[in-house]
């Protein structure tokens, strides 16, 4: 029942610049139009879980863009949109009481989403496996993907892929004692 | 005529714990006894430039040990033990005289080695190349490799190699506009 980050992050390892932009992950040459993965991650994935600001980012794309059931991490936010009340679910709870909900209504394969809400797991030993694609760029300053932690976390590595010659995708698994 | 990081740290970008501990660069198991490139890597490079941190970390070594011209960038260290006299030399210059100086001695392919001074460099954007080995851990704190930077900096991926299924090793190298 893994907990699953997917996530790219610049050489320094932020992952969107001060003001959110994330336009530099578009700007690695990608004739192929290859989204480097990612449906494939998505469709072995049950439920997405994020915190507002990503979920705010997604409203903001236009069409919804995911085809899995997406549950909000938000003390603030009450209720979603009207056309994605059967897709987006807000919940209050810690990351314990959420993994534990969430795997109680067979939604097993987490998509854990979000800088904060990555964060908050990774502190509560919640995150089993880290996807991170790396970015051939140092922002220098941004929003960073991780966080201080109380004690170090030793991952396996399981693979990596190489993308155009230019991204560079690490699959870890965490280590458990 | 590069200059060249090479450098190990955690998945969340940490060179050491943050009482200098890099204990846990060695846990990775190798049986080989590989040194992962790493000597191949140093008969290329005409010297070393490192800061005071790192190069008192070398003295603790026992026997010295780098093969190449050290210098080492620092205000307060004025002299060097007398048995590495022709090996290592003081220099009190910013990171431009610095690589003008030793272009000029000959010296044209330098590692640049040590947080303080590898940031320092970055910040001039005098990194030419940057290779980093990611080891699987998050350590949650310690002394990162990156600092913040003015403006952004683009780099192209050489390659990137996986040592004993655990090391992820990316050769970068900048871009210039």
């Amino acid at each position: 029942m893994p907990n699953i980050v997917y996530i790219a992050t610049s050489i320094d390892g932020f992952i969107a610049k001060k003001d959110g932009g994330i336009d530099w992950l578009f700007e690695v040459p990608n004739p192929d139009g290859s989204d480097f993965g990612f449906s494939g991650f998505i469709n072995n994935i049950d439920a997405i879980v994020m915190g507002r600001n990503t979920f705010e980012l997604a409203l903001r794309f236009g069409d919804w863009p995911y085809n899995k059931p997406v549950f909000v991490l938000s003390k603030t936010v009450k209720s979603v949109p009207n056309n994605l009340e059967d897709k987006v679910e807000i919940l209050n709870q810690n990351p314990h009481a959420i993994v534990k909900e969430l795997n109680s209504r067979k939604y097993f394969n987490l998509y854990i989403d979000g800088g904060k809400t990555i964060q908050e797991f990774l502190k509560h030993e919640l995150i089993d496996e880290i996807i991170i694609t790396r970015i051939p760029i140092l922002l220098g300053e941004g929003i960073p993907l991780f966080d201080v932690l109380n004690k170090e976390q030793k991952y396996e590595h399981i693979k990596t892929d190489i993308f155009n010659n230019a991204l560079v995708k690490s699959h870890y698994r965490k280590l458990r004692n």
